[in-house]
């Protein structure tokens, strides 16, 4: 396999790293993943996340276990098991899907990796075309809102949501951009954040509970946010507090759009109470890292994601183009946009 | 002056303490306040919070200066002084009046410590009230969702939301209380947890961003609110993130109901428009405590407060009764309710 590069994923020839995002910003530590085990790990403990770069780096995974001798058994056994190391993202599912069809139809351990450095190189190209759409949306001078992280942390190039922020940025557009903290872990505080001062966007941090106020004052013109998994009527999952910055959107009169790639359109679920939602563990939400705040014990509601009706969607953007609302609901997603 | 105790706040006949509601609930450790000084900085560093509890300590605090042999003078200074420690809260510009005016009156040192006393069993018995108007709302089964502290932490009786909760629990009402954090200080998982957990009530803390996907679900019946100054109109102050979770009651036909002493309401303010909001330091919002996860020098939007209209508002629940958003609109509270 080639040599690839982007902000929190590489391959050096030998040897698969990601960026370790638990430990951004105070740390930048690339941890090795080259195998199943060490990734499925880094899925599950979010050192690696996003839902494209979640594709992506299983699908390297994959690759570099195929370079290393594994057999077709084995390939196959460890990709299913890759495939279910986090239940919501569909990206994971779809990338894995697609190499064990070149399994499926008896191609080789080279066509196989051919197709995982498809799969990195395609994200990079989705992510520029994302943004061409997105940023076309937005107006001088607007205020945007945006939740979690959806930078290049999240995909192999400029992003989803913040890549069509970052293009807007580099079409003197005079944006400011409002950062959602995003409890429990903190991705906007710690991602988001870290990645629009690399990219001199100026920007504000806000608690998730602050959106509200500035919507209010008419201080915030667009929201723009990303998608784990998207139903074919429009519904979609992501990031736990989408839902609810969804509902302040429509209350106040403000723009809402989910921006992914088509990779993230799942066919086999018809609306977002198909959706599978991971539930995690209490403890996200009693602190953070190693710092308790609340009581001993307490117990906890702690979905990391929660499903958006396309009722609230203003439109879609996705790389092959933006959808409106009205077209979501007609079905276009079904006709394989 | 007698001696007093609630959980919060306590004189033993020579010195004024409060717990210091910072270290709670990992300490729990007084810090003596009878010198304005100490009295003024628990204020401001949140040591002693929430709307009825800072009036009625910063009154006892004036009545410990006066026994010590504070000049008329010198108490009209220290009144002044002590009224503009926090500009949100209309509770501690209440009380110092009361006792400004027993000054103004002629009245002797006596007086003005009996004044401050009758403050202190006033609140005791205002909370009361509020109990048994609010409990009377909450049907059997209800789950009930509140925001930052309002219970014996925030008062000097059973509290005022959180009050209203208790006395629903104590009635069998099979009440489960789900608990907003109330980032940025997490009033909510670390005080109203504490208070809960003493009270034996059951309930489920989550983060601000969760309370949207719980409404949706059903899984909510009526959110019940502090207020820290209430207009005539009935606008009100409270918590940040109090706002956004009116408007997401409202989307979800969820009752909304603050729960304020009469004191809380200001005759001054026609509307919410009026009310001076505290802005606080970044670093609040750049992490918690010693810890600070976002990159150093973000900036960050820091309202301590934000106002609530009266049409979000399902009902007010005062100790003299409960008021609908009809009345409050109909110009109730401007009838001296």
């Amino acid at each position: 396999m080639r040599a690839l590069q982007s902000l929190a994923l590489r391959f050096d020839g030998k040897r698969l790293a990601i960026l370790d995002q638990t430990l951004l910003p105070g740390a930048e530590v690339w941890v090795d993943v080259t195998d199943p085990r060490a990734m499925i790990e880094a899925i599950q403990k979010l050192k690696v996340r996003g839902a494209p770069l979640l594709g992506v780096a299983a699908a390297l995974c994959l690759a570099c276990i195929a370079e290393g001798g594994a057999s077709h058994a084995q390939l196959e056994s460890d990709a299913l098991w890759l495939r279910r190391a986090r239940p919501t993202a569909v990206n994971l599912m779809w990338a894995l899907d697609r190499l064990r069809h070149v399994l499926e139809r008896g191609g080789s351990k080279d066509d196989l990796v051919l197709e995982a450095e498809h799969i990195f190189l395609e994200d990079v190209l989705l992510c520029e075309h994302m943004a061409e759409h997105g940023a076309a949306l937005i107006k001088g001078g607007e205020s945007l809102l945006t939740h979690c992280n959806t930078g290049g942390l999240a995909t192999v190039g400029v992003g989803t949501a913040l890549g069509v922020i970052h293009r807007a940025h580099l079409q003197n557009k005079r944006i400011h951009v409002f950062v959602d903290e995003t409890r429990p872990l903190l991705q906007g505080a710690r991602l988001t954040t870290w990645e629009l001062e690399k990219l001199e966007i100026p920007h504000t941090l806000i608690t998730d509970s602050m959106a509200a106020i500035l919507m209010r004052e008419g201080r915030v013109q667009r929201v723009l946010v990303g998608a784990d998994r998207i139903a074919m009527n429009g519904d979609f999952a992501n990031k736990v507090g989408t839902y609810g910055l969804a509902v302040q959107a429509n209350f106040h009169g403000v723009p809402f759009h989910p921006v992914a790639p088509y990779s993230t359109v799942d066919t086999h679920c018809e609306c977002g109470g198909d959706i599978p939602i991971e539930e995690r563990g209490a403890s996200e939400v009693l602190g953070f890292r190693e710092l308790q705040w609340a009581p001993e014990g307490t117990g906890a509601f702690n979905p990391s994601f929660d499903v958006t009706p396309v009722a609230l969607v203003t439109s879609l953007v996705l790389d092959r183009g933006v959808i409106s609302q009205a077209e979501l609901k007609a079905g276009k997603l079904a006709l394989g946009v």
